[in-house]
């Protein structure tokens, strides 16, 4: 058997035509060739904090612990926001500090934030476009090769965070949740999770409104649903989503980040 | 030298800018640390079986032995539809046992299929809608650690294969193929082979029939071709295919899956 | 801390929905098994030498010495072009001989242009149209594995080098370069560099004419740029950039490779 290596994960909205991701990933293995690299995905959209965040919140548990997770979607890159690495049981995140691990400070007991303040451990020339190739990835060389952090930044005790809407079960019939996520085969993912929505009342059929529409079941597998029938189900990550096979349920019922989402029980 | 690490591929139709491929991958490494994972495609077409069998015929004997080659494109998840492994001499295959295996059964000497029945081989919570993750990964996890497969699940000799349509030979003038793949780029690939269309006949300058057009030179590459010329060649998968240069052949000759070809001797 | 395994990168225009790169990953895994692969992008657009000389430049210097740097983009594939390796301190490019290492040969003391012409070295079984599976990735496992060179081919001297535009300074009021690239946001990058527009020229305030428009400031990142502004910036490859937020600048100004543009000095 081999060895095990040092595993860091890439989250980025820098796309796959470039060189980009290429440049991170030459950085980083500058300061520790011996680490195993997994793209999460270089498609969040341009700039889009909010996606970025769901999308690490969706999958960071299904990797081995000490995996460190690297995300870089950063519209403030060369201004004086912070970068910073997020410590939790069995996992670390290192990323501009902008909100963008605002669900993990929501679901972890977060053991510390550290601001990276400590220039020797940058690249010796920072472009101030490029900070992912030039910042970020070389922290994260340093983090996998166990430097003490004490030794890159300072804790810290207010890292940004944006608000991450919880649901409200407003009586015994009705649960109040609100979109999270649009996926692009335009699944629409809510917060509500079983949290809320206990199998017990999964198992009183309720019904799910967003906006104008309803989705009248709540399914365990797109399998089950007709052609074009709006359903619910629970997603991979947890949460209640709305689809429609083969179509675009976003589309079809406009929805957006925000919107509120209502179940409602019998 | 470093030490060899097992080797396993990946074929979804997941996408790229959703955490789907990256869950996959953490939920495999969580089990082998030690695997070394090429992707083959993320981009089949949703639910496209054909296809991915397809790419995974066209690209299996390129990797080395006991390279475990993992298709997750799979409709029918969360169905009763059965996981399955595909052991033939020098690969493995993991997969849902819906076809996607057809080419493999029909160019090897299979040793063995196995259905995977033994749920402890299989993540802890199975989601219904991402076996790829909580199935899949596991078990080729497992299988890249060296687990007796008969441990894991039984031995099958049913799985699901659908019909490969094999080129005939209607008269020493006349072989008569089908289309199997469409390319991105236009490029229409069909069934027949150097097996049919042996180096002799080709020597003969056979001219290439589809739908209502004509192919009329087979040549060796593209660089050879005139401009907007259809043409004939055999492409690096071992197939005849027709293309014209910088352009969909196949909206040209509107070329689908399951379209009559024939090679037309002089 | 595990050991350090030889690091290959890959630039090709295969795309990544159809088998291509991994079929190249699984020939070069067979000659080496244990590199690191790194994909630098697959989405080099079909044929552009151009685009792929200006990708590598902007990147073969972010990773560690000795990475093996593989490009093909390969308009000439099964022709008589040579497969070559160019070697320079610190690095190593193999590639077909079509100008695409012009960038290098221009900003690098070159040690050796090696022509491979030893077929003992290449798959069994040659494909004419697809030499990255059968010719460069073997190439480069076997140079990944410390073959000397001299077995596999014979230096050179007349590699093919298409011509790069150095900036001319025209006065000392004014400085013209040439649209090297434009990227898939539509930022426009260019040939001029910190070599002739000098930090203390940059402190002078100059404006950027290209076509009819005209920067009319020199930043030093997008968030200080007005919405719709053209502005001008050095981009993280090196090169005066000129871009406007979240639009693209190509468009706006329709720049397209070889466009003239001036740094105008107050």
């Amino acid at each position: 058997m081999s060895e095990k290596r040092p595993l860091i994960t890439l989250t980025t909205d820098f796309g796959e035509a470039d060189y980009f991701v290429a440049a991170v990933k030459g950085a980083l293995l500058c300061v520790n060739p011996s680490v195993d690299i997994v793209d999460v995905t270089h498609q969040i959209p341009p700039h889009d904090v909010y996606s970025a965040a769901f999308t690490i919140m969706c999958c960071y548990r299904d990797f081995p612990r000490n995996a460190l997770h690297v995300v870089v979607v950063d519209p403030g890159v060369g201004s004086k926001r912070r970068p910073i690495m997020v410590m939790v049981d069995g996992y670390n995140f290192i990323g501009p500090d902008n909100g963008v691990f605002s669900y993990i400070y929501q679901r972890e007991n977060v053991n510390r934030v550290v601001h990276f303040n400590e220039p020797h451990y940058f690249h010796d020339k920072v472009a101030p476009t490029f900070h992912g190739r030039d910042i970020f990835a070389p922290l994260a060389g340093y983090v996998s090769k166990l430097v003490d952090w004490s030794k890159m930044g300072v804790e810290i005790d207010d890292p940004v965070r944006f608000s991450t809407p919880t649901p409200v079960v407003l009586s015994d019939k009705q649960i109040r949740g609100t979109v999270i996520h649009v996926d692009r085969f335009g699944n629409i993912i809510t917060n509500i999770s079983e949290t809320e929505l206990t199998p017990e009342l999964v198992s009183a059929n309720p019904r799910v409104r967003i906006g104008k529409f309803e989705a009248a079941r709540l399914l365990t597998h797109f399998a089950e649903a007709n052609p074009s029938e709006l359903f619910a189900y629970f997603g991979s990550a947890g949460f209640l989503e709305i689809a429609t096979p083969r179509q675009s349920a976003a589309r079809l019922v406009e929805a957006r980040r925000g919107l509120e989402v209502d179940v409602i029980l019998p």
